[in-house]
């Protein structure tokens, strides 16, 4: 068994760790040394699609709009995200799955609001080889049509529930608005999970989890989000009520990065989902689906970027420390053989590291691992080594500090919470500062930001407060309870709304 | 931060673990009791779709013919081999990327033999939402034609080169066929390496690494095979040539699990991927590709399953050893106390192991173990623990042993790698008892199993050769050098084919 018998035996969990650093493939490869034309508060746009494009997160000279190319440090980033959401599935039992990516046109059609609200935006596979197909295979937006009729056979007993599952894979929607790098794509990275419950109230408890989760993802993320019941005109098609998790992104619009939905049993009696209850009567299941996809890589970027480029958040950077040997032929000997001290001590704590021995100036290393947004800069030069020290540089806000090699684990794990938690502050203090408290609709239109209202719920007063804010209801703020008059009728209510513009 | 501050930092690579067992989606859940009608000796299709059914691998009865669903233990088999491959792709420096499913029909016809080799066995998207498009799209077969535009892009200088990467996705062929579970499906989970080289050189010490890597893989799914060169006629389309791994499958037939390709410059100039040379000239780049495919997993339950059903490599069993408690109301709690003691010792220690606490019969628990394949059963009763020991029973021939509970770790581990050893020198035997050596096509009709034979390299010899044997060439034995006579024409040869029915 040689090599493997060692290797699966000891740590059969063990992923792939980063492959060595190779010189990345990069879209605008000429183009890599010359610093950020645009600023996040700038040209939002322009910056973003700039900071993706050098990172080389993504290549968007694919030869069909909106279906880009992952290159390796965006993908890799990805995987590090799902990898975390898998981590949260296997927590609260969920169940990987991977279902085909084809429906056929009738069972994709069988829920009324669903086929409608996404007929249009579907793609159709119509041939095959030479033949014409006889039913039309539609490439999926999302799984409840290619699911729920496998789940009508998996579902027999109160045994067989919940069914819990989830599916992380691509999908797809014909997007006819402009698109734009992981936020408004034709072909998404998605992640979906699917569950059936006895019952409503089970349905509710999934519902809870689900935020909890979204949670702990988003602190993980350094992510903070309005979570908002979206209003009834803006449900998922087929839901009962659908959650969104909004962030504010720095140009002022709210980009949706999670959303959660419960169906009630809207979804089983098309499908016909249904369990053998106590009395031998058939009881429909209830159901919730969760779903989440790039955009939240789209979120990061947009969230924690600056005018130097990415800013990663340690739980998903690929390289959380990149080491930079400094030296001259009279000490390279000495610093390299330090410097790799430095890594392997690091990597075999877990951490993810990287030494860029490349045979370039050190402010060229700088400049292009702060591009790439890694959290914490190491600098391993004679004069650290003759002090027992390196020199910590971290990426938020370029702050040097030395950490004592003697306690160098300690000293970067501390960094690295810093840096997460300045990452989390500085993103609080976005959102907190964009969020607007109006009590009318006068003057209103034109403001950036998210403004919060109170709202009694009718849909006429939301299409006034769209009317009167020229921008969109998230929904109901499900964190904000409290008297208020609906800013539209005066009418009293409890219930506070976020509005905002939309990604 | 909370949880994830300590999760990310100190073990940011860590993979998530298998769920804790719930009882699984299973195709055809209330036949799950009954023995195994088939036997792979016996009626191979049957028993083969059998034990895919029983041991929840995938379900075939989704609505489209050749698109099955993964079932969360089939798919997390496939996942830990996908980190098999991972792991070997990043010993060689191998980048991962994600190309776009869909490839426009412009691109796609840019090679002609590639064309004509797969014209007739892809999906078109033809229109979205409620247009016809102006450029039909291909769903990918493989992605030569959707990589390689960007690779013009890519690679500009000697420095870009060489150029490494690889993806895990879903690929489509319109097979026409009978299809079978992992073996001949309509989407396929693929895995596919692509390399740009600066020479036909470096592009073959390319195909030698990816030959190694191979071997290691074969080594780790206990999967003896013959590297094969293909004949002319049955090269890939578009290759210099092609070298596939066989395995012998026990019904006679070989299955092809690996390919790896050579493209000279064959792809490199209607696509134009060049770099600038020292002269200031362009020069084309060579190629190489790699394949493999869920196939992996259908050649682990046709080589390795038996009467009972699965049995699993342990580098790749979601459970390396099922732990199961053997207790009487007076001895649950300490029996109960010592199982999870195993359990959590073994899983500190790395191993993948689940714990049984079902409320069933442990005879019932060990068929049901047997059928999924878990190579180790570890029983622990209350006389075992009076001893100090926990009773193993090893699922390739129903051995039990005694591991003293203070060398726990070691005796798991020595077992597991007995039954790894035990499943190669097993399919090991297979093939060798398969493979008759053949001096003359006559009475070779009928006959099960691999011929080996000399052959002079004449296309005419080799349709000879088919006919004769009624089998197909799998093509020249990459181990096998030594003089000998055609069989078919009698010329001086130093080559040998294997010559067998196919999947």
């Amino acid at each position: 068994m040689g090599y493997y018998g060692i290797l699966c035996h000891n740590h059969p969990d063990k992923t792939y760790n980063i492959p060595p650093f190779v010189p990345l493939i990069m879209a605008v490869q000429e183009e890599q040394d010359k610093p950020l034309e645009n600023t996040p508060k700038g040209d939002f746009s322009e910056w973003y699609n700039e900071v993706i494009d050098k990172a080389g997160l993504s290549d968007k000279r694919y030869p069909i709009k909106g279906m880009n190319v992952w290159t390796p440090y965006g993908w890799k980033i990805m995987s590090l995200i799902d990898n975390l959401i898998r981590a949260e599935m296997e927590r609260t039992d969920h169940q990987e799955v991977c279902f085909p990516l084809l429906i056929p046109d009738t069972e994709f059609a069988k829920e009324a609001d669903h086929i409608k609200g996404f007929n249009k935006e579907v793609f159709w596979v119509t041939h095959a080889g030479e033949n014409a197909l006889d039913v039309k295979l539609v490439l999926r937006p999302t799984s409840e049509t290619a699911m729920y009729p496998m789940f009508s056979l998996w579902v027999r007993s109160h045994a067989d529930l919940p069914l819990k599952t989830f599916q992380i894979v691509n999908t797809f929607r014909y997007e006819t608005k402009q698109t734009r790098p992981f936020i408004r794509m034709r072909e998404i990275h998605f992640f979906e999970a699917h569950t059936c419950h006895a019952s409503f109230d089970d349905a509710e408890a999934q519902i809870a989890q689900d935020k909890d989760i979204w949670h702990r993802l988003s602190e993980a993320l350094c992510m903070p989000y309005l979570m908002n019941r979206r209003p009834e005109w803006d449900k998922f098609p087929g839901a009962y009520y659908s959650l969104g998790a909004d962030i504010l992104m720095p140009n002022g619009k709210a980009l949706q990065v999670a959303t959660i939905h419960e169906y009630r049993d809207n979804f089983a009696h098309p499908y016909e989902i249904k369990f053998e209850d106590a009395a031998g009567g058939h009881t429909y299941v209830h159901q919730t689906t969760y779903g989440m996809s790039e955009r939240l890589l789209g979120g990061i970027v947009g969230l924690h970027g600056d005018e130097k480029g990415l800013v990663l958040p340690p739980a998903v950077a690929p390289f959380q420390a990149v080491i930079v040997p400094i030296f001259n032929k009279k000490t390279e000997e000495r610093v390299m053989a330090g410097a790799k001290q430095v890594t392997e001590a690091l990597k075999a704590d877990g951490f993810r590291v990287h030494i860029d021995a490349r045979d370039i100036r050190p402010g060229a290393k700088y400049y292009y691992w702060e591009l790439r947004g890694a959290p914490l800069r190491l600098e391993v030069g004679p004069r650290d080594l003759d002090k027992g020290v390196v020199t910590a540089v971290k990426r938020t806000d370029g702050t040097k500090s030395e950490i004592p090699l003697i306690g160098l684990i300690d000293g970067v794990k501390g960094l690295l919470g810093h840096i997460a938690a300045e990452l989390a502050a500085r993103a609080r203090k976005t959102l907190d500062t964009g969020i607007i408290p109006a009590a009318s609709l006068d003057g209103l239109k034109g403001k950036d930001g998210i403004f919060h209202m109170a709202w009694c719920g009718a849909e006429e007063c939301g299409m006034k407060i769209e009317q009167g804010t020229e921008k969109g209801v998230l929904g109901v703020d499900t964190a904000k309870h409290g008297d208020g008059k609906c800013i539209a009728c005066g009418k009293d209510t409890h219930m506070w709304v976020n509005v905002a513009n939309t990604f």
